[in-house]
């Protein structure tokens, strides 16, 4: 990790910057992917398992003994582990419910909003070396209390052609039952698209490799939406004495882990933490078996010395990171005046890895600066809101020859005449 | 108009087909544009208003006297209007501001969710015949409300090289100070990257023509947010008996007259209808100053018969209008069961031109069947949603070994640690 001291108004426009992103040189390669499967469907999906992941596919749904056994492939305690995180991210996302008062804007006018779920919604969960099952429950769970009629699920097959239990299971706690084996672009383009086996969806969900998330961004401007843009996990910490130091190392690390792209700083206007920081970060990597991907993360990491508390916060406005961990005395200066973040954790027993797995907070949350602009995931995620108005005769006397007079001089005489010939109307028969 | 009767599944898709949009053949235009305002700022920003609109400008900024002097260039009763229509818009947009309760989801473990302004807002006010000071409205009022500090607005000048008065007095009316005269790709483009001039935004709202919108989807695509995706205005009616026709068809021409890829829509199951509307439309028609506007957009609209009320539900779901307008006697009906539509307008009395302008409601609405997964602009569109989690050491007893057991199972041994490592601390010290 570099240490910097004391930055320059110069240098930290250079201090804050992410690691450059790998350039979008697989642009060919998605968009032809995308042309496959639109054309083929189901055969191309097929076409590409075999030839990205070696895996042939007779099918791409489940067998009813693989869905059916998926609970009892799993020990105990895990099952028990997923049950309450689930719970607590169904409580958390349950209270994002709410309904919207009718407000009389002019006597005889009333206008609301009222949220619908989104019909159909496609949820990539990636593949690899690691189940991410806490995926499934981020984003099928709030799905499901939104209400949307259809949740499909895409994941890419092992070697074996199994889709992990883990994944199953999570999926059938939440309620989802449309699971399709199938990843990659391929599987962001059968659910824009639809294929014999995969349902066409409204909008698309989750986390993926840099194919995934190209395919996502050209599916967007073909008209499907998406949940947020996507880049490289980060977290910033802001510590002073009264946090401990091992905690703040293990914090940065659990980040760094994520992949070598990942970012992690510390903050601080206590210069003695940087060093009690690196030597704890030093200790605890070596421990550690994705070592490798965490001292590649450690590589353009950062430890940032301050003056104060407000140019710590400035700092964190600046960078917008996805995860702000505040581990200082003064934690209401912080949560009150943070302006871009994805999710803060407050205090000295608040890890990160709490809102990653079970807490109830979504861990979908907005990376590479995207916080100044865009939420995480929730409930909003998954609906939209429709506007209603009632006009009443009053109503329609008060408001229209404001209406009249607007359209008039937007030159738009026939939104003028929807008025004036029911003024006319209302005039002739009191 | 064409008539269609009793549809079947099979003609049905095609009925509810939007008209084509034009090919995107300005891609190398607009890409050509973005680059050349990227490198050269505000040159490049003179460069193009001569070039496209033949207007020389030494200056992009508003001289104090025309700032001052716009005011009293318009009539009294316009001035009157446009403040009460800001006003409602003001009621509607405020009610929407709302703070969330904390939850707790597991004993000691406490998540919540706080607004945030964003804090660079680029509003896009289009040029042309009309001046569209009611859009001025629809985004500056929210922006201000939501607390967006920087609030910037890009609207192309006329010949003349001024803004319209009417853009001004509705900007002053919502405390936009910040008021450039550049238009089209080229005003995106500052707002994407600033100019010497123009201040760089997180998020760019506002309509536009092809290349304007355009430019606003290859921006989102590097990362500055964007309203929501752009398509032709529409609107669908749907009526029985208890509806007057003459109303139906001034509010079907009021969206005909928006432009010639505009698209109306009559659903309803009482037969006599059709001839009644087809009737009134081409009556009302005659009299209107955006005639041949308005009568090509009827080339591609529709009046459709349908068996009955469900079908006419079935079939605005299916299509998603923006604007629905509900002129039938049983109104809950559909509005209790619409699922996709950005405004609804229920009743005799409400046209739609009163959500256009002085309702309350936002009239930046999505349009080509985005209603299916987006709402229009609201306050939510001007802010984000940090979520906060802050857990006891009781919390963490309770829920740490939860999270360390999911962690380990998906290989995130970091993740865990981050837990362990505290629990461990927590029982030395009890």
């Amino acid at each position: 990790m570099n240490t910097v001291r004391y930055p320059n108004a110069k240098t930290r426009a250079a201090l804050l910057q992410r690691p450059a992103m790998e350039a979008d040189t697989a642009h060919k390669t998605v968009a032809d992917i995308l042309a496959a499967v639109q054309q083929n469907g189901d055969a191309a999906l097929r076409k590409y398992a075999l030839q990205f992941d070696k895996v042939k596919q007779d099918r791409l749904t489940l067998t009813a003994s693989e869905w059916k056994e998926a609970a009892s492939q799993l020990p105990k305690d895990l099952k028990e582990a997923i049950r309450q995180a689930q719970q607590n991210i169904a409580r958390f996302h349950r209270a994002q419910q709410r309904s919207e008062k009718k407000i009389t804007t002019t006597p005889g006018v009333v206008c609301w909003r009222e949220s619908r779920a989104i019909e159909k919604v496609g949820l990539y969960i990636p593949g690899g070396t690691a189940p991410l099952f806490s995926t499934v429950l981020m984003l099928a769970t709030p799905a499901k209390i939104a209400g949307c009629q259809q949740v499909v699920m895409c994941t890419p097959p092992g070697k074996d052609g199994k889709i992990h239990p883990a994944i199953l299971f999570a999926a059938q706690l939440c309620g989802v039952t449309a699971v399709y084996k199938t990843g990659g672009a391929q599987a962001i383009a059968a659910m824009a698209y639809g294929t014999q086996s995969v349902p066409k969806v409204d909008k698309i969900f989750g986390p993926g490799n840099r194919f995934v998330t190209l395919a996502k961004q050209m599916v967007q401007q073909q008209g499907v939406a998406i949940d947020m843009p996507a880049g490289p996990s980060e977290v910033l910490v802001v510590a002073d004495e009264t946090c401990v130091p091992a905690f703040v190392a293990a914090d940065l690390l659990s980040q760094a882990e994520h992949g070598p792209d990942s970012q992690v700083l510390l903050v601080t206007w206590k210069e003695a933490l940087l060093q009690k920081v690196r030597e704890q970060v030093q200790q605890q990597l070596k421990a550690l078996p994705r070592q490798a991907i965490a001292s590649a993360a450690l590589q353009h990491s950062k430890l940032i010395l301050v003056k104060d508390k407000a140019e710590a916060l400035q700092l964190i406005n600046d960078y917008a990171p996805e995860h702000l961990i505040v581990a200082v005395k003064d934690k209401k200066y912080f949560t009150k005046h943070v302006a871009n973040a994805g999710s803060v954790f407050i205090g000295n027993n608040t890890p990160e890895s709490a809102g990653d797995y079970a807490s109830g907070t979504n861990h979908t949350l907005p990376t590479n600066g995207y916080a100044r602009m865009y939420s995480g995931v929730s409930l909003d995620s998954f609906t939209k809101k429709i506007t209603f108005q009632k006009i009443s005769r009053k109503g329609l006397m008060n408001l229209g020859p404001v209406i009249e007079t607007m359209a008039a001089a937007e030159q738009l005489i026939a939104h003028k005449n929807a008025v004036s010939i029911r003024l006319k109307h209302l005039k002739r028969k009191p």
